[in-house]
């Protein structure tokens, strides 16, 4: 799993900060989490290309995070081949493609899937060969979701002595028991992967959780990941501010993604009052509660390593 | 009158080049053509203030030339006393920023007036204290919009001489007559300024004609101007594409410029197949014909000198 940076501000777009979006690539396929006006640059900086493109995550439906998406949808438009998109989000997320779509006559050929949250959605609002995608409502001044993205659990460990000892020979039957199949051995033995596989183990996981307020619902989406982007658009020393505009301070978020044992807190959605000389005070007021936090990087790869 | 460049780009934001766009700044008012995705943030670089942002004139209701707009009001809307704003363009502007506004519900209260073309339409788009806009359809994909902004025209030169001949006593009379009053000599005779002033001079005059191939309509629109804003967004060696997607080659934006009798020609609209390093030949190519041409660099001012 690697997660692309594309941006870590928030509000609008600013000269010296695109706005906060990340990209996850995992099993070849490309998971985008926020739109906002712009980010097809820097998507298209990062070289991670449009047919890996499976699914573009939204927020909510503020400007910020969404205004990006009509020229996203364009820019795939150019493949000629473009296979299915999913959109992801809250309500009204359809809605608004739709109508930019008709009033632009936007030529957006390829079928498009729109899942949208609502009170009885599943707690997996999207699910495919490599991945699983969970969602929470976050407190904020309008709907907004939080995600939580986790890879498969993969086989357990391959024990090739245990196997041996069932008469399996190395070679073809290894593959086939690794992958989960029964075999025959040579000698008509039936061997079933269990009997040589180690428990299952976890996927990497991530979270993505933009904007909102500290609030319980994120407990469970952050809760032990591997790399969280959590947003923090201000220093703490403008609190009230963050309570009066529904967002977090540093301090906050990294108090949440500790109370979430979370491994690494990656800090976005910067506000544009600061310049990138305070995002040192980022970090160093989140490291003081949180040892493994940072502020993201335009154009930052975090490479998440498998779990053990 | 001046001319910032916010971008020369055609088709979509790219790493190397924004979309194009023209913000024209006389008497303290500024007039912006075009905003596709991103054009806020090269409107930021320019400090160009967003209280003297009167009018966004859009060419067509392509997402490389609007998609920038309700981010644009969003950001007006961050002034707590955000007067008016005008929106100038095809039929169906009005429509997709209202559409915009209600889906992300977007905190936008300053009024927002909306000026659509239609067949009947009078010649004079829009019209202030300053300038008048007049508008033609160009001949694209779809309805499209070509621009002449036209300062004014100033009082005639003053004749100092012929005042003082008529009894005027330099200093706040001479002002009164300069402005246009008529005023009252010491002696008591009555002076009118047409005594004293020579003929009217006129104002300046830019155009910006995007996107569109060869079309009569756009001689009135270019004829004479100061400077004229022209799409190129290929070289001649592309022409079948240029006319396969209705647009125009440098040549044949150099030589619409010729017979128009421009003054100065500034090419944008520049397709993403060109490197910046291809730039250069857009130029030569125009040059060939039209002397005094040029490729819009981003980020360029172009002051435009008072006619005689």
């Amino acid at each position: 799993m690697e997660c692309f940076v594309l941006g870590i501000g928030g509000m609008m777009p600013m000269p010296h900060r695109r706005l906060s979006s990340v990209a996850v690539r995992t099993g070849g396929a490309v998971y985008l989490f926020d739109c906002g006006e712009g980010t097809q640059v820097p998507y298209k900086e990062l070289h991670l290309g449009l047919r890996p493109l499976r699914v573009v995550i939204i927020s909510h439906l503020h400007a910020d995070h969404v205004l990006g998406l009509p020229g996203m949808l364009m820019l795939r438009a150019q493949m000629p081949d473009a296979g299915p998109l999913t959109l992801v989000g809250p309500p009204g997320l359809g809605r608004f493609v739709r109508n930019v779509r008709a009033d632009l006559k936007m030529h957006v050929r390829y079928p498009i899937d729109v899942i949208e949250w609502s009170a009885d959605a599943d707690a997996v609002a999207y699910r495919d060969e490599h991945v699983q995608l969970l969602w929470q409502p976050l407190s904020h001044s309008v709907l907004c979701l939080g995600y939580r993205l986790e890879e498969h659990q993969r086989p357990g460990r391959f024990d090739p002595q245990a196997a041996r000892e069932l008469g399996v020979p190395s070679g073809r039957l290894f593959g086939q028991l690794q992958s989960g199949e029964t075999v025959t051995t040579p000698d008509g033995e039936t061997v079933r992967p269990e009997q040589v596989l180690g428990p299952a183990r976890r996927g990497r996981h991530m979270a993505y959780a933009t904007d909102t307020v500290v609030t319980p619902s994120m407990q469970p989406l952050l809760r032990a990941v591997d790399v969280a982007f959590v947003e923090s658009m201000f220093l703490p020393e403008h609190a009230a501010d963050a309570a009066d505009k529904k967002h977090m301070t540093a301090e906050q978020a990294a108090q949440a993604a500790c109370e979430a044992a979370v491994n690494r807190l990656v800090l976005l959605h910067i506000s544009p009052r600061y310049e990138n000389r305070d995002l040192k005070r980022f970090k160093e007021t989140a490291r003081a509660i949180h040892p493994r936090s940072e502020v993201a990087r335009e154009g930052q790869l975090i490479e998440v390593p498998l779990p053990d």
